[in-house]
C-alpha cells in the first residue's frame, strides 16, 4: 500500500493570540482548522513562526511532502534562511500550497520573482469562485462555482506570473476580479496559490474550500524520480573524439 | 476501494495483417502490446478500425475513462460519426492518449484546430527523449531521458497549439528535434500526446515507454464532477428584479 | 515606408436589416463602425455574409493581413468552402479576430477544437473588463479597466483551450466573470478573441473598445517569413549513408 | 514620428581583457558587437560591470526601454543594489533580453525564482536552433533553423519556469535539447532569454542571431500606460455603504 503523504501546515500564528475576533473564528489557530479539513487520507504536521527555525528546521522539511503556508502580519519575522532551506525543497520536489494573505510571503514573492502586490477591501462582500479548468484534478468533487458569504476582497492586476493553469477567477460584489487558483511548476515541485482564509471568517470550515485544499495536496505531492544533474556534460559517443580535442 | 480506470486501446489494425514486417513485431497487433504494457492496474479493452462502428459504439465509449489512439495509413478511413463520438466524449471528460502517427488521425487534428502536420524521415536513428518538466507526474520512474536505439524521425515544426504544458523533447540523430510529449485540456477531457511508437520498432514493449504510458492513462483519467452548464443563465437576486424588465 | 497592414472586417450583417432597435445602433451596419473606429493607419476593406462566397473569395483573404470576424444568428450561413479558405490562411499567417458572438462561428469552433459554448443573459448589465497581463500591447494605452455600462452578459465557464495569453477578465453586475481577451496562435496565424459588442448597445463607438481592437490588429499582423515545410525531410550529412540503407 | 527604442547592452567585460582569444573575437567587447549587430532603428548605450553602480545608475535605466545583458564568470560581483534597480524598472516595464551565460545573472535567477541551472559541455558542436513558432515576431525573416557551426553546448534539464512562449530549441551534435529562445512576461515587464553566444565563438556576428536580437527589443519594448495601482481599493457605489459599516 502507498505510503501516505506527509503534509505540514505551517501558520504564522499571531493573529490568533492578540486578536479576540480571530480566536473567536480560529481557536486553536488557523493552522489547526485548515489540518482538520485535510481529513485522514494524509499525515499530517504542524509548524508555527515562533518556534525555533519557525518549526522548519531541515530534518521536518526532509520529511514533508506538501507543505501548506498561511501568514499576514509577520512575513518579515520569517528567517531569510528558513526561506531558502524551503526553496531549496521546492526545488527538489516539495510540494507547496500557499493561502491567501501569503501572496505577500518571502517564499512566495522568491519563487514568483515579481512583486505578487494586488488591491484588497475588507468589507464583507460576497465571493464567487468560478471554475475555469473544468478538468483539473483541483476541482474534483467542486460545481461550477464556490460561493463564500463573506470574504477580504482582493483584486486584480495581481502581479504574479501567468500561471501554468488557471483554475477558477473569483467575483467580488464590489466589482473585482482575481485569479483565485493558481498552479505553478518550480524546479522539480509543483505550487498552488489558493486566494480564500481572510482571518476573520470561518473560510476554512466551508467544506467546498476543504475540498480544494485537499485536491491541491495531492495534486502537488512529489513524483519519484531522481532530481535532474546539471554541471559539464558528456556527450554522445560520436563526438567524444572531438570533444576530447 | 477506487475503482479501477477502464483504458480502452484503439487500434487501426491494418499493418499487422499486411506487412510481414509489422507482424513480426507486433504478431497480435499494436493494441495488444501496448494493452500489455498497462499492466493489471487498469481495466483494459480494445477497439480497432474495422469493427462495426470502429469498435467505438456509444456504449463502448461511454464505459471508457481514458482512450488510446494508433492510427497511421487509414485515418481517412475512420467513420466521422466515430470521430463526432469522441469528441463529444473528450469534451465531457474522457482522457485522450494519441501516439506516434496518430498526430493525423481526424479526431487529434479536429481537437487541436490545426494541420498538426510535422518532418519526417525513416532512417533507423537514435532518438532521446529528454524531460524538461522534472516534476510532472507523467514522467514519475522516468529517468532524465529515455533512448530508443532506431526509431522514425519527426521533427519541428510539429503544427500544434503551444501545449499546456511540454514534457519531453526528443534529440534525433540527423539533427531535429521534436515536442515529444505534450499536454491539452480540451473541454472537461484531458489529452497527452505522446511521440514513439513507429509500427517497424518494438518501442511499445520498452519498460520506460510503458512507465510513460501508464503514467498518461493516470493523469488523463476523468475528474468526478458535473459537466458545466451552458446558455442563458439567471443572475444573482441583487440584479433579478432590474434583468426582469 | 512600411505598407500598411490590410484588415479586412466581415460581418454577418443582418441583425441591421431585419431588427430595427439594432438598425438605430450601427445604421450602416457593425462593420462600417468597426472599421471606422479603426482609424486611419490600415488599409480597411469590407465583407458580409450575403455577398458571394460569403464576402471571403480566395483573392479577398489573400489581400488580408488580419480578418476581424462578427457573426450571430446565423453562422450555419457561412459556407464551409469559406471556413476551409479562412482557415488554410490562418495556418499560412493571417491574424484573426474574433468578436463577441463570433465565439459560435463555425471558423472559432474549428480553430480551438472545443465547444467554444459559455453562459449568456441580456439585462442591460454592467461590464468591467480588468487587464491582468499589464505589458501586453493589446493593452496598450489602456488603464486599469474599461466600464461599459451596458452589455450582454457571457459567464463561464467559456469552453475554450487555455489560451496563450490571457489579458483581460470581465466581471458581470449579476455575479459572473468571463476570460474576456485571449490570445491563440494556431499555425503561423495569431488569433484574438475579444468579448464586448452585442448588436444591441453601442459599444464598438466606445474609444477604449476601439483602441483594444486597434491594438489586437497590429498585434495579430503576420510576420514576414516562409511557412514552415512539412513531410520527408533529408538528415544532416553525418548519418546520410545511414540513411540511404 | 515615433522616439526611437532607447537600448542599454550591458557587458561583464572581464573576460575581453584577461583572455587573450576571447579578445582576439571581441576586441572592443562583446557589447560593442551586439550594439553593431542593432543596427541604426534604435538608440543605443552601453554600461558595464566596473563602471560605479555597474554602469547602471537610477538615471540610465530610467532612460532605457529595453536592457540587453551578457555575464559570465563574475555574476557575484553584480552588486545587489543593481539588481534591485534593475528588478524594479522589469516591474515597471521595462524590457530585458538575457544571453547565453547571463542564465545565472543574480537578476534573472531573482525573476525566475528558479536555480536557472543546465548541462554545458564545451566541445566546439554544432547547433541548430529550430523555431517551433512560427508566427512570432521575434523570429521575424527567419528561416526554419538557424545553424551555428560550432558553440558551447547548454543542455536540459534547463532549470526556469515553463516558459510564456516557447520559440526555438536547440540540437546539439552530441545528443542535447535546449530551449534556447523563451519570453517571459513579468510584473509590466517582458523578459527574453536567448541561448546563443558563448565568448570564445563569433556567435553576435552572425546576421541571423542580430535579427533575432532586433526582433526581440522590439518585442521587450515597453507599452506605454499606467503602472497598475495596488493596495486598498473602493468598491462601486453599489456597495459602498456596506463597506463603511
Amino acid at each position: 500500500m502507498a505510503q501516505p503523504i506527509r503534509v505540514t501546515v505551517w501558520n504564522e500564528f499571531r493573529h490568533e493570540k492578540e486578536n479576540e475576533k480571530v480566536r473567536s473564528v480560529y481557536p486553536d489557530g488557523i493552522h489547526t482548522a485548515i489540518g482538520d479539513g485535510l481529513g485522514s487520507d494524509f499525515q499530517v504536521a504542524y509548524a508555527t513562526l515562533d518556534e525555533p527555525e519557525n518549526g522548519l528546521a531541515e530534518e521536518k522539511l526532509n520529511n514533508t511532502d506538501v507543505l501548506i503556508w498561511w501568514g499576514h502580519k509577520a512575513h518579515g519575522d520569517v528567517q531569510d534562511a528558513t526561506v531558502e532551506r524551503v526553496h531549496k525543497r521546492v526545488m527538489q520536489g516539495m510540494g507547496l500550497i500557499v493561502l491567501h494573505s501569503g501572496h505577500f510571503s518571502k517564499i512566495f514573492k522568491k519563487l514568483m520573482g515579481t512583486s505578487c502586490d494586488l488591491k484588497w477591501r475588507e468589507a464583507n462582500e460576497k465571493e464567487r469562485l468560478w471554475v475555469v479548468t473544468p478538468g483539473h484534478p483541483i476541482v474534483e468533487g467542486i460545481g461550477e462555482y464556490i460561493d463564500l458569504p463573506a470574504e477580504e476582497m482582493y483584486g486584480e492586476h495581481f502581479d504574479i506570473p501567468a500561471p501554468d493553469e488557471l483554475i477558477m477567477v473569483s467575483w467580488f460584489e464590489g466589482g473585482e476580479v482575481f485569479r483565485s487558483a493558481c498552479t505553478f511548476q518550480r524546479g522539480s515541485g509543483k505550487i498552488f496559490y489558493f486566494r480564500p482564509g481572510h482571518e476573520t471568517y470561518p473560510t476554512y470550515y466551508n467544506e467546498q474550500i476543504r475540498t480544494v485544499i485537499r485536491n491541491g495536496v495531492k495534486w502537488a505531492a512529489p513524483t519519484t524520480r531522481d532530481y535532474p544533474k546539471y554541471g559539464n556534460h558528456k556527450p554522445l559517443e560520436a563526438i567524444k573524439a572531438k570533444a576530447s580535442v
